[in-house]
């Protein structure tokens, strides 16, 4: 094989299809990213098996062939060489070559006939949205994945198709995280739970542009993401997602609407005085106009009042303020609307259309 | 006690006090920062024994007294606050209470009385220099100290002042930095041995600015740096530094002028194939007009040639990578001059005025 590229086209691919080489396996030939050079077309591929990433590269095949090189060395050869043409050369014992201007590396390959190929999915049930929507509501949801290892079904999102509406659910056990969007035409409907993992490393490679389409389609066992020249292929999780429709509910004692920065810097301030062992509560006294925000712990108190605008009862409640944190920081509005029913049920954010749900379970305190 | 600062001024306070926190102590004294309100000036220290800093913060006295503050969360605090006027007030119990806005800190606080002040250090010898310059000279010296438990000598570095010299020399046994500059005046002849961890944090606090000026005085056991509105007190490493004029030698049997951003990136492209346990050489052979780069590994290998202006024999000579790229990476001009003897003898990079001079002792290697 040989092949000449720019160095951003060489480094662009690498970078595309490093997310699917795995830190740790048994198996090397999973630690390589393949070379694919046939028909002028230079292809680049990565498997660990539950994700697989393929793209095309720009560059000229002068040899057509294959080889798998190393990841990491591979991608850190490509980074540090100067901007200019890049040949890469294979011999027959898989020795390649990478000459760029007057740098020469030489570094072992493996013949890609043991590589581990995408699998061929058929292609029916597709949908199609723009890679900027998919990139935020992975963004708006992924935070509320568990790795809790005895739960498989957690480390996963919920995406719900159902007429023109894509809905991504996560939850581990503490709180739920819904966002819905609406697509522009309808569709069938398609109910899958794919691996957190598959969700985070796609929405780094999407370039997150709005006027560039993902395409995702379905099949039992898998789903495939491609956008631009690239292709994400990633197993489902298996099984029944969790029935969320009947942990939500739309009636509530107290509505307080607040400044979301003005509540997020805070409890900004509030977590500094807990440490990771001890979870101190950050508790919450509503009463007409007036937030009082409380943080007590072994290093000292914190004491604020913010203003809200209430309706319904006084209440006086504890959060995991870290839980707070995390939902505030994706939501993109202002101001920010809360309903709680009492001290024991959960408090849900989400607004008018229910484009956003985040549902928080609150914890108990004691008073001093 | 009670004072009244802005948020920014509390900050820049507790940000170069904190540098004489230790991280670890079994003295809890010795975490806390020291506020000392008195005839209307604020002063705030903080003091692990070998290092001491004080410094002045602009604000209001209210009430004179003093307090001591756990260093780490009381900088949080003030880290978070909002931009505006903070007020810290202790009690009896030594409670402290910071207002700034609508939040309000409670945190313990203890007596003054037991902290370690600053000593009392007599202030005879001194000297002055812009703080830019000193800044500069720890920086392209810093890195070849030891940090050898065994030989508390190499931790340092040597101070000399000669006339109207300064010069700044480390090692650790593998290699030289040294670093002169003129000052504006003569001084009688100085030579001390300053920790490198206390010419590390005066040199994060340095403003770096060509005309502010840092003064140094120096007694038997300390130095003393005084700049802007702080004062660092620093033991100084007792001992007789190493003789190192004997270890310096002008003499060469090949000299080479190399473009340094050309080297150092071949040598960063080299050391991509070293891994931390297997330390491999970078081989270089020069001869007229050329420099071959070499490097082999495990991993793979790399060749490079760099155009070179030599002067003297051809010489081939190896040397751990990361030593060449400590000294190039200091120094500030487009090309550096190498002067060589032998594979088996100390290189020299510097420059005409020997205002640097950095020693480097080559590494054996084995040809293939």
């Amino acid at each position: 094989m040989k092949i000449i590229c720019q160095k951003e086209d060489l480094q662009r691919g690498v970078s595309i299809v490093s997310k699917a080489v795995p830190t740790k396996t048994t198996m090397p030939i999973l630690e390589c990213i393949l070379i694919d050079a046939q028909d002028g077309t230079i292809h680049m591929t990565a498997n660990d098996m539950e994700l697989g990433i393929e793209t095309v590269v720009t560059g000229m095949v002068e040899m057509p062939g294959k080889i798998a090189l190393e990841a990491k060395v591979f991608s850190e050869i490509v980074r540090r060489l100067p901007d200019n043409e890049v040949s890469i050369e294979t011999d027959e014992s898989g020795t390649t070559t990478i000459v760029c201007e007057k740098a020469k590396f030489a570094i072992p390959g493996r013949a890609g006939d043991d590589f581990a190929y995408l699998p061929q999915v058929e292609r029916t049930k597709s949908i199609s949205l723009s890679q900027f929507t998919l990139k935020e509501i992975v963004r708006q949801t992924i935070f509320s994945i568990s790795d809790n290892e005895n739960n498989k079904m957690m480390s996963g999102e919920l995406m719900e198709i159902d007429n023109d509406t894509l809905k991504l659910v996560s939850l581990d056990g503490h709180r739920i995280s819904i966002r819905k969007v609406h697509l522009k035409e309808s569709y069938e409907p398609i109910k899958v739970v794919i691996p957190g993992k598959t969700l985070s490393d796609v929405s780094k490679i999407l370039s997150g542009d709005n006027d560039s389409q993902v395409s995702l389609f379905f099949t039992e066992n898998h789903v495939i993401f491609e956008f631009d020249e690239t292709t994400v292929v990633s197993r489902l999780i298996e099984g029944e997602y969790f029935r969320i429709n009947q942990m939500l509910n739309s009636d509530y004692e107290t509505k307080i609407i607040i400044n979301k920065k003005e509540f997020l810097n805070c409890i900004d301030r509030a977590t500094l005085l807990v440490k990771e062992s001890d979870k101190k509560p950050l508790i919450l006294t509503v009463t007409d106009s007036n937030m009082a925000v409380k943080l007590h712990s072994a290093l000292g108190s914190l004491n604020e009042d913010i203003f809200v605008e209430k309706t319904g009862k006084d209440i006086k409640i504890g959060f995991n303020p870290k839980f707070l944190t995390d939902a505030l920081r994706v939501i993109d509005e202002e101001t920010v609307t809360l309903y709680m029913v009492n001290p024991k049920a959960p408090c849900f954010i989400r607004d008018e259309e229910e484009s956003y749900i985040y549902l928080i379970l609150p914890v108990n305190f004691t008073e001093e």
